[in-house]
């Protein structure tokens, strides 16, 4: 298990290197909740999503061999971008295997960013080890590492900085690389404070993990928020959201939607759908909050096409 | 004409009644451009726009005996949401005569903020002059007065204090209220930083008033740029774009709603149509700037409806 000196050597390494997002309060959704509401901005990340902490903190830890002959992942979408800007800026090759129905747009931003892509139509895991084992990468994976965990528990650490009084924070869960992290960093700061994990109906991964008490794989994913649309779930992310998330609950598409409308509406700031769910499990009541509690949404990303965004914006 | 002073006298008059909006860069529409690109972000304003800066300034100059009778206005947006919020938090009553064809979440949000709203389908002007003399209210212009560009001014002082090394700054002009205020403050600090005015192609009221010579009024307004839609220009407007302002281009709504898609997309923010002409002006090539050249870019607002935004935004 990740521990707060982890988390506190992953700042070190990350420090100057990427953005120490903001804070904002709405007082107006904060009404509707019952609480004062608090929403991490990490939209304006690096990369334009939490990704890149992990990343930077896990390549950090590779040997100067692993480094001279370059890393690799799979992605179609934020981890691809902060794989490919981490390592540039660690002066690391790295090579990105990418769906072919990938949005063309973060095809161009990973290539951007200086990532060799690989556009594959067969199976995302076996071409990314076959390139692997060809070429001698190193695999970063996009959450289930104890560096990427130690990384991505420095946002959870700001959270606690910026927000010292929190009673809820809310996390949205894909493989649970985020929420692992943040849930670790919390619970070190502030014990008393409660981490719910939220999932999107179609990508239950992390509910279905807990009841069966193992990492579990899905067969099927069917979700507006592609951010949490992992096909499985982490081994070390499972045992961290054991150890410290107070629940997880069920989002749908519809509540995730509509909850990115008002987050635009009221806080002009584009939360991509994963980011999305944390203020939808709110305003659903799928999470209750005690009245006047402060209450943390974390915006994890906001990496959205204008035409994808304006598909799927609620029509009244 | 308003001097440095008088900007300075309303910085004392806003602090801490309301954000200092900060700036951001964005590299990747930077290089579009081929200079260092920065936005200022007044989205973050109280009530979504830059309005409540000149409305305080305003206010805060009025008598007792005017403070005691309450303030009135028209307007079907971002001026109706700052008047009222700016004259609740100062202890005054504020009414606003709307249109009955207004935005609801503008006519509710205007409530939300205290103001008493009068919807009217008849002339707006009229209207609001006379629920003004029955009442014995004090009109606070939503632009052309002295104390309100003092109030605009300050958003050019934080801009200069920011990016000290500006060569150029864009802003959009509706009556000219804003760019009045910026360009006299962009120009007492730094006189050969170049300020550039933007308008809708359907909506030229400055470019209109700067060749008659004298202030324009319109007949029509077809713009998505609802902010920039004034039905006339300023006298003190005019005067301050006649000595402070360098050049006022034309942009077509194609052009400004590209631009707000680029702007949500590259930096997760909402800037409504009237803020997103002023990188419209820049993309398109109406306003060329010197390779390597430092440009801001203030973008006014964010208030637009999400269902709005889904139907403007270009379809690729």
């Amino acid at each position: 298990m990740i521990a707060l000196e982890d988390i506190e050597a992953a700042r070190r390494v990350i420090a100057g290197r990427l953005h120490r997002t903001p804070v904002v309060g709405s007082t107006y959704l904060g009404g509707l909740v019952g609480a004062t509401l608090v929403f991490k901005l990490e939209m304006f990340q690096k990369t334009g999503s939490f990704k890149p902490r992990g990343v930077l903190n896990n390549m950090h830890h590779l040997t100067p061999e692993e480094r001279e002959r370059g890393v690799i992942s799979l992605s179609a979408g934020n981890h691809a971008q902060a794989l490919a800007y981490a390592a540039s800026a660690s002066g690391i090759t790295s090579t990105i295997v990418m769906p072919a129905s990938a949005v063309q747009s973060k095809v161009d931003a990973t290539k951007a960013y200086g990532g060799e892509v690989v556009l594959t139509d067969d199976d995302l895991m076996e071409t990314m080890l076959s390139v692997q084992r060809e070429r001698g990468l190193t695999l970063v994976h996009p959450f289930d590492h104890p560096m990427t965990i130690a990384g991505t528990g420095t946002l959870g650490l700001e959270v606690m900085e910026d927000v010292p009084d929190a009673d809820v924070v809310v996390v949205g869960i894909g493989g649970g690389g985020l929420i692992s992290g943040v849930a670790a960093a919390v619970k070190s700061k502030r014990p008393q404070a409660k981490v719910i994990g939220v999932e999107p109906e179609g990508a239950p991964g992390m509910t279905l993990s807990l009841q069966q008490g193992s990492p579990a794989h899905l067969d099927s994913l069917d979700t507006v928020a592609d951010g949490l649309a992992a096909p499985f779930v982490g081994e070390h992310n499972l045992a961290h959201v054991q150890e410290y998330v107070d629940d997880v609950v069920l989002v749908t598409d519809d509540e995730i939607v509509s909850a990115m409308g008002l987050i635009l509406e009221r806080c002009k700031v584009v939360a991509e759908p994963a980011a999305s769910s944390t203020l939808a499990a709110l305003l659903s009541g799928k999470v209750r909050v005690a009245k006047g509690s402060t209450v943390v949404c974390v915006l994890s990303g906001g990496n959205i096409d204008a035409e994808r965004l304006a598909a799927l914006l609620p029509k009244r």
